[in-house]
């Protein structure tokens, strides 16, 4: 071990990179994350909507067992921090769903008999009881629902104090190593240099020089894939889904604006009003597969334009930020997350020193505490099996007739195999 | 002349400021001026819209004298500054005024008849022609003009052009002062310092120490009222109209989105769309009296929403900026523009070294140059008597049964003799 800097170097510091970091560190490791921008990528834009029942999306439920995982974490996983919930940004409040139209109350009615279906609770509610919880929610809905196990957190808030326990954990173990590189990285180092598929030995950055680690955690988002030193066969098959996002305070006369997280469907569009304790508002999402990165004149409108349809004093509210990002999406929305092969053909081991954490697409934040406690699990060699259907060389490997993603993973030939080797 | 600083203190270095203390500096005077923020307050968010024709609103029609005087010295004032009309941000492109509906086509029509009265070309266009010069404009539209002589400027840049014409004068005359003092000013430095109605001979700074000055021009906007050692009686009407106001980037494939300025009226509601050489787009602009100096999201909402009734394309363009300023307005929405009387009573002389230049609420941009011509000619002791109806003591002297402000200056009583003193 003398020869390496770190037991675990993270690679990218938004939430998934710094809550793998913080969760190795508690676990006695050495760590370090390396990222010239700790925070401010899709986490400084992300709501923070800790929300697997609303989430659940039709073609998605497959993730809904680590979404479900995930959430039943989160308190644990903000107590670790030593601090009090709020001070990590983190409401129990309850999510309230909406419809404007007549057909997004079918649609929402429709999404509720999936939810009972997987044993979720969604309550109907009459646009009367709604806005006896909600009395600014508009009175002219179709439709209302009150989820009450749907909650939130600040990422923002969370990120720094996630950055404050590395650093209180770098205190207290007397770490000598610098633990926050803020710089990029451009490759993996290998045992063998030439091999892909050897054992990882820690991180190339920008300026030439390295981190030696045990183990590399890849978590870098959508810049994953350029890394230097992946398996040429590897594919990450990552894109940008742009989403345009605003940040709105409530003049005192108007405080609180709302308690509950309002999550609307305004003639088919999605649209989702969060309030923090600060007073201020999360307005949002647009989602555009297409186009720039920079913030959309039409997506503004529209979220506004919307936004008032469920609550009309949303027009009496400051704009104090607009912010457009970058999710990373996959072909199954769901995350990269696991070990990688050392090659593309059955049977084959995994690369030692190696993980991959990205792919997070809208759930990043709710996922975090789970890819971190998976995560952990991989260093531990004690993972667990039901999480390899994530694995992040899903999409490379031969994989006969099966989907990528399947809906029954544990039925597939593959899965025992690659569940024992996580 | 040795106790003096310099020969002109400008307090407030927004367009307007500038503009005054550049001609100042042009005469052969030493000047100086006062702002902890150079250009940054209206002048930051303003369009720069050169529009006398298309601004001409139903009870302001005795400003057209000061605007039309305005727009026709602004060639040489922009050439007064030794750089290319273009570096200045000066564009003599032509104004489209459109109307969305009905209503909209019969207030331009009944606007037009008012233009035209005064002498005024606006020539009516149908939706085609309008749509062969503006490509982008939507085939929806109810009606449209033409306005050849109502032209724009980028009001940032003609403000730092300013700034540095001012920093070559320094450099070329040798000036030993420092003539950008980024302080506050907080008061008016007095001959006696008791008496408001002395000769003024510098002003006070917020650290306590004063520059000495043969004149000093108040130029602070709204702030102006709050300036110690204004006589008692002087009320200077000005309050906030606030508004907000949105930068647009045209993406490539739609460049240039437009070659004219865009004015229309979309249900009643004004709403315009200026183009910049930089492929940028200026939207504005709403106008509140009441609420707060924060963007609103109301106001963004409807200013997004009436652009893309004008030109559908909006919703594709990059939002880069909103930004919400107050405007200096007047009860009569014409300047505060001239010296003061030593008393309220007539007859009464004015306060010698003491010239006020403010509240010019829309149309700061636009008034700069005769603002600018009108204060050296006070200083001179030329000053034209047209302008003496904008004297800033307009609203505290004694007036009779006159209104403030005469539709008919020439022929009130007391118009001849505060000519004479102009």
């Amino acid at each position: 071990m003398a020869e390496r800097g770190v037991d675990v170097v993270v690679v990218g510091a938004g939430i998934v990179g710094l809550g793998i970091a913080w969760t190795a560190a508690q676990s006695g490791r050495t760590v370090a994350f390396v990222d010239p921008k700790p925070a401010t990528g899709a986490t400084y834009a992300a709501a923070g909507m800790l929300a697997p029942v609303s989430e659940l999306h039709y073609q998605e439920e497959d993730l809904l067992e680590l979404t479900l995982a995930s959430a039943a974490l989160y308190p644990a996983f903000v107590e670790s921090l030593g601090v009090r919930p709020a001070e990590a940004g983190y409401r129990s409040t309850r999510t309230i769903t909406v419809g404007a139209d007549a057909a997004d109350r079918r649609s929402l009615a429709d999404l509720r008999e999936v939810q009972r279906g997987h044993g979720l609770a969604v309550e109907p509610l009459t646009i009367r009881e709604a806005r006896a919880m909600e009395p600014l929610l508009s009175p002219q809905l179709s439709s209302a629902f009150n989820i009450e196990r749907d909650h939130q957190v600040d990422p923002r808030r969370l990120a720094a104090r996630l950055q404050s326990a590395i650093d209180g954990a770098s205190s207290r173990n007397r770490w000598t190593h610098d633990h926050a590189i803020r710089q990029s990285a451009v490759g993996l180092r290998h045992e063998r240099p030439a091999d892909a598929a050897s054992r990882v030995t820690g991180v190339i950055l920008a300026d030439g020089s390295t981190v030696a680690a045990g183990e590399v955690v890849v978590a870098n988002g959508l810049a994953a894939g350029q890394l230097g030193g992946l398996p040429d066969w590897l594919a990450l098959p990552l894109r940008p889904v742009y989403g345009d996002i605003i940040r709105l305070r409530v003049p005192g006369h108007l405080r609180p604006l709302l308690t509950a997280t309002i999550r609307g469907l305004v003639r088919g569009v999605p649209v989702y009003l969060v309030p923090r304790d600060d007073g201020t508002v999360v307005l949002g999402a647009t989602q555009r597969e297409h186009g720039s990165a920079a913030v959309s004149a039409g997506g503004v409108h529209q979220l506004l334009r919307d936004a008032q349809v469920l609550v009309p004093a949303v027009a009496e509210l400051e704009l104090i930020e607009v912010t457009a990002r970058a999710r990373p999406g996959t072909p199954d929305n769901a995350p990269l997350l696991g070990r990688v092969a050392d090659g593309p053909g059955q049977p084959a081991s995994d690369i030692p020193g190696l993980i991959i954490a990205t792919g997070f697409f809208r759930h990043g934040v709710l996922l975090t505490p789970i890819a971190a406690q998976h995560c952990l699990h991989l260093l531990d060699g004690t993972a667990d099996g039901r999480w390899a259907r994530f694995r992040p060389d899903r999409f490379s490997r031969p994989m006969a007739s099966e989907p990528p993603f399947s809906r029954t993973p544990q039925s597939s030939p593959h899965t025992p195999k690659e569940s024992a080797r996580d």
